[in-house]
């Protein structure tokens, strides 16, 4: 018989989970990722591949016979790593952090190794019970009004990701709102967000069927740091109630992904509670920062919301993925998301003296997420968390300072976090530049014109300088556009990252600004 | 400065990711897990705890100083693992398998050591490009059509859960069916299914904002072995067209939750193809079984749907969480589910030459998921796993067996894969079982009903059996109800299982059958 082949199969000796040869196996790629980290640095932080780079280094079909740990991870070495962009680098400032830690990583492998599924209480007691008291430990770090948390009749729960937590928050809200005006008022309904909102919105209300009509994002400007104003909002809501339409869901940002601008929280709830509207909160990035004292009053309002999430996964040193997302009233979740079907009827279930996840989310299936959130809180403590946040902040007060320092750059929008936008001014980008007309001859048309046109110019100077910047592999930032004008981000929070770090990152950025504006 | 007290910490060095600090916690947990494999048989599989057990053991509040890593798997051994469900344990033969291996978890510990977060290509091209070579992998080793393959235009994708692999594909059905009929048609659309059919289906239809009326379980019966009959299907659809409905989504089942049931999937797809309705085949349990040539023909006519899924984190070694989906015309989903803000813009995406699974998917972010099924199919090979599939099947035969033996028992629908189902039948309930009447004195009416109340009878007796067996914490099974018998679900696929773990579940099965008979 073909199986006794490989009954002495060195790879393994009885069982894909035999112990010892886990345990071999397990020090061996501990090892592995200990040496990763001890080498990210060297890494092009910005994966220099191109397309299809893997499927020409790789086989055409899974392996017929078994292969050996130390020839995958050989593999992993030569053709896998030189595909990564490192987030993991202490020379990442793209996007938004992905801070991963060693509480978080072990969290991540004890809940790999348990391998629970836990749908339900009984299908793991401990996997449920410790997330609603990870999220009523965190809820209180936050301040949170009690009403969010178990012990005031609100709750929280561990999702994978925002999207997942606004699509959840909305569905709720609609299914609520429907069961008031009548199901087949479904095409009346709008949700609300600014143009700075994340694109989950966005995506969720196409997901839950939202007339795609029926999506406004409310256009934001400079005078407001690009934050949603509560008077536009009202016209908007007003416009829209008499146009027949039905107001259900506002997405208001605490530090929206472009700028970090925050939303004035409690003026739109205020407004909102007028009209009925459910207001979800997105902390995704800046939430963490709001367990520092000096942090909270950006999240002031929040009493107000209906719900409020932030990714421990961004700034909290959590693996990937790991939301934490509380409401006030669950059981407008599980109205919307609760199954029963028989072969998941149980006692405890039926005594409703237990938290049932799988009513709260998308899936049925679930991780213990719990456990890296727990490891993270009780591996570095209230004290050293906060600390760990204020020193990112304090690195990005240093880069805003080196920029500030530098005519030829400005500062696009204030810093709020740890996070800064800046680009190379117009001004500084010399002779290629047209001429500006004085004001004397130029009428204001024209003037505007010009000016345009100088933004435009700038604009594409900028993302030159980006571009260069990420392909010398030294480090890597991403960009926003916001009110026309094309913004460099510089985003502190890789785990690893040292001041060190982030002034060698200004040099690189201020030597390349020196050979494009000298091309130029 | 608060922050000094905590520079000299004996928790971590410098840093919570400093590597050298790394290697040793990471080296404790892998002992710690590989312990526990080794004890994971001692430990009672279903949980005995009393819900809110957890909140009685663990501090109010998180710390405000850090705890070492050593407390805290001390706190782990002690309060988390009594409420667990040992989901890895040999003698878990519940719901369906969460099968662990070392491979997979390697894979996991690799994805969240990188912790790159790949939404799109350039945000780690290995990222994508290693899930697009699996799927074809595991795709051919299915023999799925090539059209369902990147090789031959379709292509495939990891999602988290069968849950959201369904969401994701009624969405994309559903925006292409409103995109011909006009999107204010949406009240019309109507969703298929069995009553077999897994309640991810109706979830997903809810949370897409199908009108809840709209959503169709074909009753299935015994005498299709709980299949879904194409003729009954086509009957619920002209009935839905003649009412001025839009037939738009079938989901077909290869396995089903309950009995593993198969629907006929080429005579479905050749139904719907009639109505232009999209099908999806759910196969998550099954699915890995046909990767072996003689369970193959489970899945024929596959190449008439639309879009294919399996749960790899099922029964097929691989780490919660990992759903396999391929679709014929990603650019369906494409439609529906992208979004192109600026601040995610690149010259790869613009380039259109590579893949961008945010828009595949109903989340933004995404884990680096295609490592551990690649370390999965490379660690084991085709045929170790082809054969680890069938040594489960070979002992669910064993137990079958074990059944048949026994006068008491019957096998309730015949067996499939490796998932028996069973019960004590209503004649060995002896005296106390209400006396079936004599054909010569009872009408028939009568007989009915008092064959109703054995079945019933039959069906409380059932159930206390599966209670017993459970609260003994030796074994763990679940049931099902079908065509109103109450059927114990006997699933073997715990990666740690042997025949001795199956002939004790029997033996276990039996002593307490014999306890709760004597009692009636």
């Amino acid at each position: 018989m073909a199986s006794l082949n490989f009954d002495h199969s060195s790879i393994f000796n009885n069982n894909p989970l035999d112990p010892e040869e886990f345990r071999r196996q397990g020090h061996v790629m501990i090892d592995f990722l200990a040496d990763y980290y001890l080498n990210v640095e060297k890494y092009p932080v910005l994966s220099q591949v191109e397309p299809g780079y893997l499927r020409q280094r790789l086989p055409e079909s899974t392996p017929y016979n078994p292969e050996p740990i130390e020839t995958i991870l050989q593999d992993v070495q030569e053709h896998i790593i030189p595909g990564l962009t490192h987030w993991q680098s202490p020379n990442f400032f793209a996007y938004f952090p992905s801070s991963g830690s060693i509480a978080g990583f072990l969290g991540e492998m004890l809940s790999a190794g348990f391998n629970v599924v836990g749908f339900n209480w009984i299908s793991s007691p401990a996997a449920t019970e410790l997330e609603t008291i990870v999220v009523d430990w965190l809820g209180e770090m936050l301040k949170l009004p009690k009403s969010f948390l178990f012990s005031g009749n609100g709750g929280g729960m561990l999702q994978g990701t925002t999207c997942e937590a606004i699509l959840c928050t909305l569905v709720a809200a609609r299914d609520q709102m429907l069961s008031k005006i009548g199901r087949d008022n479904m095409r009346k309904l709008v949700v609300y967000g600014s143009d700075q909102t994340h694109i989950a919105l966005q995506k969720a209300a196409k997901i839950a069927g939202i007339h795609p009509k029926n999506f406004r994002a409310i256009k934001t400007t400079k005078s407001t740091s690009f934050a949603l104003s509560p008077d536009l909002l009202h016209f908007q809501i007003c416009k829209d109630i008499e146009a027949g339409l039905v107001p259900l869901f506002l997405c208001a940002t605490v530090g929206t992904t472009s700028t970090t601008a925050v939303d004035p929280v409690g003026a739109l709830c205020h407004l909102a509670k007028d009209y009925g509207i459910w207001v979800h909160v997105d902390a995704a990035y800046a939430g963490s920062a709001c367990i520092c004292p000096e942090f909270r009053h950006f999240m002031d309002g929040v009493e107000g919301a209906n719900s409020f999430s932030l990714n421990a996964h961004k700034w909290f040193l959590t693996t990937l993925d790991c939301c934490c997302l509380w409401v006030k009233d669950p059981s407008a979740l599980i109205k919307s998301l609760s199954t029963n079907p028989e072969y998941l009827r149980n006692k405890a279930t039926d005594s409703r003296q237990v938290v049932d996840y799988k009513d709260w989310q998308i899936t049925l299936s679930r991780k213990f997420r719990a456990l890296k959130l727990w490891f993270v809180l009780r591996s570095y403590g209230v004290a050293k968390l906060r600390n760990f946040l204020r020193s990112h902040v304090k690195m990005a007060k240093v880069f805003e300072e080196l920029v500030a320092m530098d005519k030829r750059f400005e500062i696009v929008v204030p810093r709020n976090f740890a996070m800064v936008c800046f680009r190379i001014l117009p001004t500084a980008m010399g002779e290629r530049q047209p001429k500006r007309p004085s004001h004397q001859n130029g009428n204001v048309d024209n003037g505007h014109k010009v000016l345009e046109e100088e933004e435009e110019s700038s604009n594409e100077v900028n993302q030159k300088l980006l571009e260069s910047i990420n392909m010398s592999g030294r480090v890597f930032m991403t960009h926003a556009v916001v009110g026309n004008v094309y913004a460099i981000r510089f985003a502190v929070g890789a785990t690893l990252v040292e001041e060190r770090h982030v002034v060698m990152a200004w040099k690189v950025v201020q030597e390349h600004a020196t050979a494009i504006l000298s091309t130029n």
